[in-house]
């Protein structure tokens, strides 16, 4: 139990009787592990924009928690009625701080439901219902992430080098990750397997954070510059991919960290399996194709300055710093949830494991 | 005349009455132009490996330079003979800086051959020979480069954005530069063009180098990390891929800084044309294929440390830092060279446009 367990409970928490969230902010990683307990709207937004907590299903139960939180200041004045509106408020407001991972919304609107379906009771109990929605959120994703790690490991073989691309492990979940979740099973399990690593520029989270969870793990890595997966994988390096994922559409188009669309080309023309992994609520069903799903546009200065002593280039110079890419289905060899493995074509799979959603979402 | 004349004369010289080679500090760029002068072995030598001097046409001329210079140093003490043979210890000692580009080896050669050539005469006559070889190298290069600037420029139209990878423009050669030579021709001669610059990890020649010199001639150009390169082609952006060179086969398989043979991956499954340019002395018409090509493997502090403020990941994490990649000769679109523009079979078109290099190596 070396990895699952080491950051059990510690990742994302209520603390200081429910009033602020507890995080690890990971924008100070690997060098300072601080952490730090939020509580005003600003803080709560900052935090996701600054990439305090980041990773997809990370920020979905941090926003269930950060509206419960939010939800809580706003019963001291106010009747249901004006609680509810305050409460989908703070929903819109935490909603807008990234635009491309569903699971934030999915996540805020489920506990926003959650409270209005209870619209005839005080506000004291609509608490008390967000709290158990948002504690049964991160529950969820620890069960799902259990449940991939199990159908991801069937996809490895004692001695495999597997190739990963920004940060799917513990820290971008509740614990356990996705991406890492069935490497760090393996590991407990007794395999050998090694792991490359895509340092994932401009914001570093591959060297950052997921070689320090696999050093932890005890799991061996090679940290590698993101230009240089072409030349690993010709070197007969890589037997696998093994990526997360922000948003999946219906066809099975996937959002991930900018840099995932060209490692899956490449895996392509090498002829290496290529693996999203992530829980079925990374899932959009209402999203038809990779087409829908808005990138999120980010400051150039994480290009020019971020991390380095000085900037890499002049301030005159322009860039361009989109946060993610979308991956075609038709690269991408399966997607890994926790209700199974799901092979092409997608749109087969998908409506065979998630009948109720698949249909629900026809347009 | 903005960019082709603005590093007339400047980039690599001889100075202090042929004791030293005066270049620019190119590890300082773009933040300090910082000039030195060089003389010692040690010196010289650093300056190769440190990249203080970079861009194979660039290290050619400079290691032939830099074989008169010491050669000088030779002649104190010592008849023809053991003048030869110290000239030919040099050359060991220059070649050994860096493996992969085949410029430096052999613009070494022409030089150590010309002063084996005069055997017969004393060393200060064999010196001036050395000079003047070394000098037409030069020469040669700013003409090669302007034949492929001309040549290359067939290949581009008005309104067109070009990506580039590394910098192989005038800091890469001994003026006009390779893969960036047509892009600055084309403005001269009026043209609209837009260059995306990949940053080009882990030593950001893109980021430093290549928007320095485009932004001083006047070339509107975008910064992107390295991943966001199939982003920008998958969005429509990008019209051709222009990179420059180190090594090329007799087959056209060609050496080029790490994340070349992605970004040809990537420009072959976006159906984007994909140019090499480079002079002809890359050619290697002794390599049967790019399985014969050495490839450099440089520190890995440069991955984890160099430019940033605080490692990105711990000291414990290993990285692999390879400073090169062989990009598939069936990838490529086209290769520029001063005589013209060859295109596949590059057997054929090489053996056509150099018939006599391509005979004297056939295996």
């Amino acid at each position: 139990m070396s990895m699952l367990s080491s950051f059990a409970q510690s990742n994302i928490a209520l603390c200081e009787n429910d009033t602020a969230i507890r995080i690890i902010d990971q924008s100070m990683l690997p060098h300072e592990t601080r952490y730090l307990e939020l509580r005003a709207p600003g803080e709560l937004y900052e935090a996701i924009v600054s990439l305090r907590v980041r990773g997809a299903p990370a920020i979905g139960i941090f926003g269930a928690f950060a509206l419960y939180i939010l939800a809580r200041q706003h019963t001291l004045t106010q009747d249901t009625a004006s609680f509810l509106r305050a409460c989908e408020s703070s929903r819109n407001f935490l909603n807008s701080s990234r635009p491309t991972a569903v699971n934030l919304s999915k996540m805020l609107d489920r506990v926003l439901h959650k409270a209005q379906s209870m619209v005839a009771l005080p506000p004291s109990s609509i608490l008390e219902g967000m709290r158990k929605e948002a504690l049964a959120i991160q529950a969820e994703d620890i069960a799902m992430c259990q449940a991939i790690s199990e159908h991801g490991l069937r996809l490895l073989q004692e001695g495999d080098t597997v190739l990963t691309h920004c940060n799917a492990g513990p820290l971008a979940t509740s614990r356990y990750g996705t991406a890492l979740g069935p490497i760090m099973l393996a590991k407990e399990r007794g395999l050998t397997l090694h792991v490359f690593c895509d340092e994932t520029r401009p914001l570093l989270q591959g060297a950052r954070l997921t070689t320090y969870e696999l050093q932890m793990a005890g799991i061996p890595c090679t940290l590698i510059c993101d230009n240089m997966a072409s030349l690993v994988m010709q070197e007969g390096k890589i037997n696998a991919c093994f990526v997360g994922c922000d948003r999946i559409a219906r066809n099975g188009d996937t959002a991930n960290k900018i840099g995932t669309s060209g490692l899956a080309i490449l895996a392509n023309y090498y002829h290496i399996p290529f693996y999203v992994l992530g829980p079925s609520s990374t899932i959009d069903f209402s999203c038809q194709s990779g087409r829908d799903i808005p990138i999120e546009l980010r400051p150039e200065s994480e290009i020019k300055e971020a991390f380095f002593s000085r900037p890499s280039a002049l301030p005159s110079v322009h860039c361009y710093n989109p946060a993610f890419d979308v991956t075609p289905h038709t690269l991408i060899s399966a997607i890994v949830t926790e209700r199974g493995i799901c092979y092409p074509p997608f749109t087969e799979s998908f409506s065979q494991l998630f009948p109720h959603e698949y249909k629900e979402n026809i347009s």
